[in-house]
């Protein structure tokens, strides 16, 4: 037919991870007994009670009016936490709100993205959406920054930083040599910084270049709230404000985000949590003989030894256990399993090892 | 500096109405005593009592999950309303996100956009985006549709209709004689439709070209919420649902936006409410002799005789009433004013005529 442009037409949506519960008319309420979701890297633990008021305190006139187009509570609040004025804030209808945005405006047929491979599997999606070419350069093994990211010439550099799926960590030094080295902008997505010992924000001082990208879906249980946020320069949040839809979130995720971002004590519990299970769960499975690296994340990348991924997987999804599986070179012979409860855990855990025992 | 591309580097954010309250940081709960807002077409009634019950049934793990990426409950209470499948519907975080999707969807370099003019100010801004040429055919005095627009051979063709400024309408066999002769895509931009006798959802099932907007906004009193759908072929949503972001809406979005579509008794009675004081403000206009047309939006589009629109437009900011008012040709000699509850109607009336008598 060739309504859509030839880019589009040819472009596949993204896979975001199955998702067991929305699937039929009668699971309006995303919940199903019994199934242990470790699928999708979402926060085993509840948002902060905070939240709930803050949602409870909406008002009619909030819902009204249109909202404040930059969010102004939650850019002073997450201002005041990064060390920054409220003008290096820009905020984001999720992660991949910026996403698309440093896409629409940094590249196109003749301005390239480059990324370190493999990593999150929405950057290829949103690169054939906005018709320009892709230089991924390979991690090694280790996952190490790859020299070669630094000479591609791309208008944006994305790196993951800690990666999905390999939940490593690149020193901030490293990404600070990289800044001062690439042409274009380097966009350090930290979508799970959350959990891990240090962070890039004090780059977008220095480097006019940078631009941090956060996450409320991880480290603060908001997943399904669609909040995020841009840190950088304010002439590079100007013009990200361009490309941004003129009302990109709503009143009631602009209340509960702040309310959220706010609550830095529930904050550290919760993300002390998670940081402990993943470590129980990386020592585990080591002992179940996954080769599993140290995770600086909120999942772990389980390499397989002694049987397919892709078999555990089916013989978890037997048992309503859900994690991981990309079909792809590289990744095929591991499992990425996000960090539950303990309980989850230990569910998993005990199916892994009566799997492997067969 | 030059990170940008050079479209982006070029174009102008879109100006959004003057909001009166969020300009300062103490103002986080958008309000001010004694403001009469009628600038940003937004519904002077509250939203149905269902949709604070349904915010106030969100529990913790709505917010702890990613939400469902399509928003299913929405789409079949959509479907319903609208006499087509769910498959037909795509649930966007207000009109404006399925704007900018089509843009992407359909538009670059070699593919414009085309439009009669004056029309709602964004889609000159998206087009700058998207990089692509705008073919603005003017619309005449009257308003009607322009015979040239179905002969420019865009890739998409918008209309906004009821059309903003004007509030005026375009009848449904016109939109479906130029939904057949349009080489590309139809764009109808319903977002004002609640408050008209008639739409287009119909077209949707004779024409594979035409996408119909809708915009919870406006006639379900939600503008804070950021909730629009899209109606279309079910090949259309696909494409479509390419180019949108994964988790474009959330959660509450979802629930809330769904109990107010499920509530069209309260619905109904608020927009009639609206539709009777539009009447009412566009006849104690005319008898002020303002020149005013028929509307068939919440808003009027008031042609000022005896004294200029910008000097009306400052005599009322300073008496706290604000208009909007468009400074460029064709719009500079009128105010573009939302209808609001009786109260305020009554005010700006006095105000108005207190200015004039002078």
């Amino acid at each position: 037919m060739g309504y859509f442009r030839e880019n589009i037409e040819r472009a596949k949506p993204y896979e975001a991870g199955f998702q067991p519960v929305s699937a039929g008319p009668s699971h309006d309420r995303p919940r199903r007994a019994g199934v242990v979701k470790l699928n999708t890297n979402e926060n085993p633990y509840p948002p902060s009670p905070k939240v709930m008021e803050a949602i409870a305190g909406i008002d009619c006139e909030q819902l009204r009016r249109y909202p404040d187009p930059v969010g102004s509570a939650f850019r002073r609040a997450a201002a005041e936490l990064n060390g920054v004025e409220p003008g290096w804030i820009m905020c984001c209808n999720g992660g991949d709100d910026l996403l698309r945005m440093v896409f629409t405006g940094f590249c196109d047929r003749r301005r390239p993205v480059a990324y370190p491979a493999p990593t999150y599997s929405l950057y290829p999606v949103l690169a054939k959406v906005q018709n320009c070419k892709v230089t991924e350069v390979a991690f090694d093994e280790e996952f190490n920054l790859p020299a070669k990211l630094a000479q591609t010439g791309a208008a944006l550099t994305i790196v993951c930083n800690p990666n999905a799926p390999s939940g490593t960590f690149i020193a901030v030094e490293e990404l600070a040599s990289l800044a001062d080295e690439v042409s274009g902008v380097l966009l350090i997505d930290e979508a799970y910084v959350d959990f891990a010992q240090a962070n890039c924000v004090g780059l977008v001082k220095d480097f006019d270049n940078v631009i941090i990208l956060r996450s409320m879906s991880k480290g603060y249980s908001l997943a399904g709230l669609r909040f995020g946020y841009a840190i950088a320069r304010p002439e590079m949040i100007a013009g990200l404000m361009k490309v941004k839809d003129s009302y990109n979130v709503d009143a009631i995720a602009i209340a509960a985000a702040t309310a959220a971002i706010k609550d830095q004590k529930y904050f550290k519990e919760n993300v002390e949590k998670v940081k402990a299970e993943c470590k129980r769960v990386t020592t585990e499975l080591g002992e179940l003989g996954f080769g599993v690296r140290v995770s600086f994340a909120n999942f772990v990348l389980a390499g397989c030894m002694n049987c397919p991924a892709s078999e555990i997987y089916d013989k978890l999804v037997e048992r309503n256990i859900y994690v991981r599986f990309f079909n792809k070179g590289g990744l095929d012979d591991k499992l990425r399993i996000t960090v539950g409860t303990g309980e989850q855990n230990d569910k998993l855990l005990a199916a892994l090892k009566e799997i492997l025992s067969k």
